[in-house]
């Protein structure tokens, strides 16, 4: 079957007729599916739960360093969890700092501490300047978005492309506007894309020059490990293309364990310059006397190493891997020879991301709510919620189990399909 | 004996020198006591180790609300521990929030986003003002005036009286004063004092006239349940105060098992009307997906009420209260009738706060640090590191050893007569 665009209009009608009985029949099923977040299912949240053993009553609760992980103290982290996250993210131990459980926060704090106190090197707070402005390439995370909105950070939509964003029009902008502050990336498995930057970008963030002196590059590699194949993606290490391009400061790093160990109880981590952590570490000393350490002391125990990690992450693929070949596989049997949408392939990471035709994708996730399957908003993943073409949609398959994702993809392709013969239909003359 | 102050020159400068051989001796003995900080003592943290046995590999991990608390969600708690606090601060369950380990963390950030986003009720964030003011009790918690300190918040010096602090003075500011925002109150046992609020100061708090309209209260609730004696004090509902008042958004209280469990792995929470919460859970969701339920999970299952909590603080109280009554013995036996020094008796709290004669704490200080003997920099207890008398001592007896404990006292209690001879001589005319 060849492209719906070369249909007639009475064959469309047809089709779309026969489709929407097939779509009754799933409303009639009373479905309740969730595809909306990138959450791990039980099955592996289940790898980890000897985690929970390994520390105990029995215990003596020391560090490497002979603290007591059950006092005060320890601002920055434990000793053994930095050569940890040195390893994981390739940088020095100097160049770490253990946070509490979630780098989404201290990311948050990061950005927050900048519109109050500036960042190192920063002349005035960013919060003091007239307006502030952070580069968002797009689609992306909207956790991220939601920050620059909640402190009014102004965002300018930079495409992805399929090595990573636009680098020709964020070299341009970040030369001539000061008020940009930043950048956002997931530069690994991109949230929703699943694209890995390549070394071309990441050299050319390092070292182009910006009229802001102190442009940060948040570094968000959240699936730093997160591998669906034995091909995994490469990512070239930014802080240290940023001190080889005389950018030392730029780069500031986030990882965390909450999609390897408990996506709520993990164990997250910064990695920048000495002179970033000096800068931040004097204000971290005031907003804590420092973060969960018998949660490292469990964490170091269960993952004590690299080997450990991957040999980890090998068992959460087997697991999420056939839920994203099915994904793949469904949209291939429904919608591959029709023209109605594009969708990536990722390596990695925890999403699919599926574009429709311009202007299709609110009207394909509300009637796809309307048959009880909830996908992430539409628009969530642009800036302030507005997809300028309005046909991005995030598939997040690893939470539900198979046959509810089967389901949810049957009804999703049904839907993409309905959607885009009644827009073929309205623009036929 | 009688008062130093009696003796003729040569009797003082006779003392004095008998005081140095022994302050010598002590120095041979190369000492290396630590007073410095309010921390349990590691038989304190024993008391909690069965905790660690609470959640294992063989657990469900799910919440009263069938929520797993191995994945994302629950950006205010569970709703058992919302319970637990909303006893424990006796207040609805609705007025609470979970926040992660540290109570000093929930309040640095709502200082944070109170700078940048103002409070409920703000006309404008309270960084955007020209100036803005807080009140602060002294002596008082350090860790309190670093948070102003960071964000340049101006610090105003309120004296504590023996059932709180100086309300008449607290009264005439805030009525005339629109840039005093707030004022921090360790309201039970207070840090370093020990002074429990007497009902009247907390219903002037909560009924005063403010000409700020979103003047807070940091109502830091530290040690609730940390008696030192069979008759603990009572502390009046500040919450309650302030709705009755017809100020119901007034008060922000904080509290957490830091010193109750593991004080780097407790679990914090927050008070406040729920229209204060409402404001804050927004942006609380934009800073964190959720703090670590499996570490509440275990909390409620070692503590799952008020009479647990009880009976766990009576066993810690076992335990610190000699130490308590060693120093105060000490204290009475060394300094008790020379007139040198006045302490206060807590019925509860982690310290002993000793004021010596005008102008003698840092030299205190500094003399008994030469002896190994670390003691809280003097000053710490005020704003800006600042004792304007240059007396306040705050003394930290739970963690060293009974024997070390001792052998610090001994010291302090030789500096503080050595260098109130010294002054002394040095007045003589």
């Amino acid at each position: 079957m060849s492209g719906y665009e070369q249909l007639s209009i009475s064959e469309l009608k047809e089709q779309l007729a026969q489709l929407e009985g097939v779509y009754e029949g799933y409303k009639s099923r009373n479905l309740k599916l969730d595809m909306s977040r990138g959450k791990p299912c039980p099955e592996q949240l289940d790898l980890s739960m000897g985690m929970l053993d390994l520390v105990s009553s029995k215990d003596t609760l020391k560090a490497s360093d002979g603290m007591d992980c059950r006092n005060y103290g320890g601002v920055d982290g434990l000793p053994e969890m930095k050569v940890l996250f040195a390893r994981l993210l390739e940088v020095d131990t100097g160049e770490i700092m253990i946070g509490g459980s979630s780098s989404l926060n201290l990311m948050h704090d990061m950005i927050a501490r900048a519109m109050l106190l500036g960042v190192y090197g920063s002349e005035v707070p960013w919060g003091k300047l007239p307006v502030v402005k952070f580069l968002c390439p797009s689609p992306g995370y909207d956790r991220h978005f939601a920050i620059c909105e909640l402190f009014q950070i102004e965002m300018i939509v930079i495409d992805m492309q399929h090595d990573g964003p636009d680098m020709d029009t964020i070299e341009r902008l970040v030369r001539e506007d000061e008020a940009i502050k930043g950048i956002w990336c997931v530069p690994k498995y991109s949230n929703p894309d699943g694209i890995t930057y390549s070394d071309e970008v990441v050299d050319r963030l390092a070292a182009m020059p910006t009229k802001a002196a102190d442009f940060r590059i948040i570094w968000d590699d959240a699936y730093i490990v997160h591998h669906l194949t034995d091909q995994p993606d490469l990512l070239k290490n930014m802080l240290a293309a940023c001190k080889k391009a005389g950018n030392p400061d730029r780069a500031l790093m986030f990882a965390s364990t909450s999609k390897i160990t408990f996506s709520g109880s993990g164990i997250a981590a910064m990695a920048a310059s000495a002179a970033n952590l000096g800068f931040i570490r004097k204000q971290l000393s005031i907003q804590t006397i420092g973060p969960d350490k018998i949660n490292q002391l469990r964490h170091i125990r269960f993952l004590p190493d690299l080997e450990h990690i991957q040999v980890h992450m090998a068992k959460q693929a087997a697991l999420i891997r056939p839920k994203f070949d099915s994904v793949l596989s469904k949209l291939e049997a429904e919608l591959g020879d029709k023209h109605l949408a594009t969708w990536n392939k990722p390596n990695g990471g925890y999403f699919i991301s599926l574009n429709t035709m311009d202007g299709c994708a609110k009207a394909v996730v509300s009637k796809a709510a309307e048959a009880g399957v909830t996908l992430t908003q539409a628009g969530a993943t642009y800036p302030y919620g507005q997809d300028p073409r309005d046909r991005n949609i995030r598939i997040a398959p690893t939470y539900p189990t198979l046959p509810e994702l089967e389901s949810a993809i049957d009804v999703l392709c049904l839907c993409v399909q309905m959607v885009s013969i009644s827009k073929l239909l309205s623009e036929k003359p």
